[in-house]
């Protein structure tokens, strides 16, 4: 099978070194029925140095997909244009594709999945969430008979390592550097941090898992960039981690469904909470298969590769059977809920001047917000004092009016971290509840 | 698609229910493209009482596959006969087969899986290990491209919950008391204890990771009756867990392999230290993708059932499309490496007389062997000590020459768990070490 790469980056370069090493060719013929070979591989600069075959090397993208001998498009250039392009022109030419593009496919994933079930060919995406861990499959195809409720995923790395620095004692500043330093991190580290990269993921999850077209647009993001190291401390004192999850749920008994982004405090005893450092999982809880998790690395060359080469070679069965992985289920309507429709426990910390009343006036105005208080803490900081609360399960909208009105007080000094808790079992939303 | 059951137990009875619900079934037509109608339940007697309609129960297992309007038959009987000339009647007349029968899988599931190949249908059982968690997909497609080095499974769940309860203060009679008091084992446990239920799975998973034809009598089988309460509490206090684990995993560089089911001291910082109670998980290690590990619950009913229908709803998506799952890869030879050839660190325990010079004698005996103590500690029992022993990498021939030696000194009264250290960068057996 002839195989067009688009994109040489890390993951192309380590999907180029797997497919030329002798022995594993071997084990891809065994296991795919057919040999891979790299035909030609587009790049920006052709003549830039890299590890690739210089004579495989082309700068003409749209060219080389429409070549005759080109039975199988792997795209890894990313974003939106000339992605999109290509693997149409790709899949209109019959041509199965395997990418890894979370953002291409967070936008028109649903159109160009129409498009290769039209034209009876594969697109596959293993590496688009969760590197090599098998995600992707699973809810398509293994899960295909469970009515899944809620997907939590730590899909984003970057933001992971981040926290679980701070839980070790870093400040965000420090955690985030070494990052950096540990090449987890982009030198621009918005995406990860603000939560774009995760909310493009939410968004696949949230389609598979649903039989839905959601797309990065339905997804409520929050980033990681409020939550300071004196919160990861306190989430600690209390039983609690804080992660960067991305989250799918069904919302009440029809099909309303919650897709959204942001750090949440999660009970040290729910499995998500030991997922550390920059390690990936998502866990999937289903009406009848109960709960699971699926964790591994989530970064790197080799790992994304690896997902790469296995979808390439279900490509290849299939190509040589004439065949395709049947489209996912969709369903017709899904309503997307907003976030301020939701109800959850919820985490809050605030500085506030250190007077006498102090407490009542906050305690006031949370209760006219109808914002019950579960567990309060105060701790003194000179001349303020931090208040720390967890919340009853309570409405998102209330929380935002309690917040908004707060921030009004003369007394208050600073609203700090506003965070969900969540994966214990009285935190799961309801819709009004 | 016609679908006929056989075998109508708990599993069964799950996914006659899960078909029978309307809302379900309209969910089921959106993912297969087809409606699936159960048109016959074979059972010993169709005249005993259950939640199945009466009118579709035969005791004709054989007339029901071969009806013709049956287009696929799911398999629930278990065991070796009829299973075996059922399902080879099913698929010799062109039906997909979804089964959960591991004993059957693990003693002729490359002849069955040969069958299916030459007839071109499913064999399909993403039931027979771990239940709902997606194990078999993933290994078979999505790591298809992945060098898989080792695969280390929690793969019963009773054996993992009487370990769990005995990390809890009780004893292992109590435990397995228990366990049976919740369903989660058999009058009869010895399947579960004595492992050879994990055998059957590990077979299978062995042949999937390494393409292999793995049978259950390739594998090398301890049960977890030689633990004891006091064993459970040493390793705790050593920072290891005890668990009952099924591994499968390359020796050396070559095609050799080594599977294997008995209990085995985990570091307790390992992903598998975590997962407690009935709950199963995988673990694997990929040359590229790294650690994975896939989690959930391992048993009940309905978690079956959602397994056995999500490999329906593929069958029912590939017969739409006059296809089939390609075939497994498969190697001509890979060498089993009988587990005398193995090295690995060792835990130790044995009841000693308490005289003086005793220590001395034993060390004595494991020095002439080669087997090099990494950690001692003796604990006084009255009259006697116990003594606990952590060894250095050690041949498993060595250990049970030294084993033997101990026995037939005097000053040993009884020897107790021997039990491998595995999950800790120094603890992967090398052929010979």
């Amino acid at each position: 099978m002839r195989v067009a790469l688009l994109g040489c980056g890390t993951v192309g370069s380590a999907l180029v070194e797997m497919v030329a090493d002798p022995a594993r060719a071997a084990e891809i013929e065994l296991a795919a029925g057919v040999r891979l070979e790299i035909v030609g591989i587009a790049v920006r600069n052709a003549r830039a140095d890299r590890a690739a075959p210089r004579e495989l090397l082309t700068e003409d993208a749209k060219g080389l997909v429409e070549r005759d001998d080109v039975d199988v498009v792997v795209e890894l250039i990313g974003g939106l244009d000339p992605a999109r392009e290509l693997l149409e022109a790709a899949l209109n030419a019959g041509k199965p594709v395997v990418t890894g593009n979370k953002a291409l496919l967070a936008r028109v994933g649903g159109e160009l999945a129409d498009l290769a079930s039209a034209r009876g060919v594969d697109l596959l995406y293993e590496a688009a969430v969760a590197s090599a861990i098998p995600v992707i499959r699973p809810l398509r195809e293994s899960l295909a008979g469970e009515r899944i409720v809620r997907v939590m995923g730590i899909v984003n790395g970057t933001t992971n390592f981040v926290l679980s620095q701070m839980s070790r004692g870093s400040t965000y500043d420090e955690a985030l550097a070494e990052a950096q330093q540990l090449g987890l991190a982009e030198a621009d580290p918005s995406a990860d941090v603000g939560g774009s990269d995760a909310a493009a993921k939410a968004a696949i999850l949230a389609s598979l898992a649903f039989g839905a077209d959601v797309v990065v647009d339905d997804v409520h993001c929050e980033g990681i960039t409020e939550v300071t190291d004196a919160d990861v401390r306190y989430a600690a004192q209390l039983g609690y981690v804080i992660k960067p999850l991305a989250i799918a749920e069904r919302v009440g008994k029809g099909s309303a469904i919650s897709v959204r982004v942001h750090p949440a405090v999660v009970p040290s005893e729910h499995p998500l909470a030991s997922v550390g450092g920059e390690f990936n999982a998502v866990f999937i809880e289903g009406e009848r298969a109960g709960e699971m998790m699926l964790y591994g690395k989530g970064a790197g060359g080799d790992a994304a590769a690896s997902a790469v080469l296995g979808d390439l070679i279900v490509a290849a069965r299939h190509l040589s059977q004439g065949v395709s992985t049947p489209p996912a289920s969709r369903r017709a309507n899904v309503e997307i809920v907003p976030v301020d429709q939701l109800s959850s426990p919820f985490y809050l910390s605030m500085d506030v001047f250190d007077r006498p009343g102090v407490l009542a006036s906050v305690a006031a105005v949370m209760g006219d917000h109808g914002v019950s208080i579960r567990w309060m803490e105060q701790k003194g900081l000179g001349d303020e004092a931090r208040l720390i609360f967890l919340t009853h399960v309570a409405k998102e909208g209330d929380v935002a009016a309690t917040v908004a009105e707060l921030g009004r007080l003369d007394v208050v000094d600073h609203i700090g971290a506003v965070l969900r808790v969540v994966g214990s079992e009285a935190s799961g939303p309801s819709p009004g509840a």
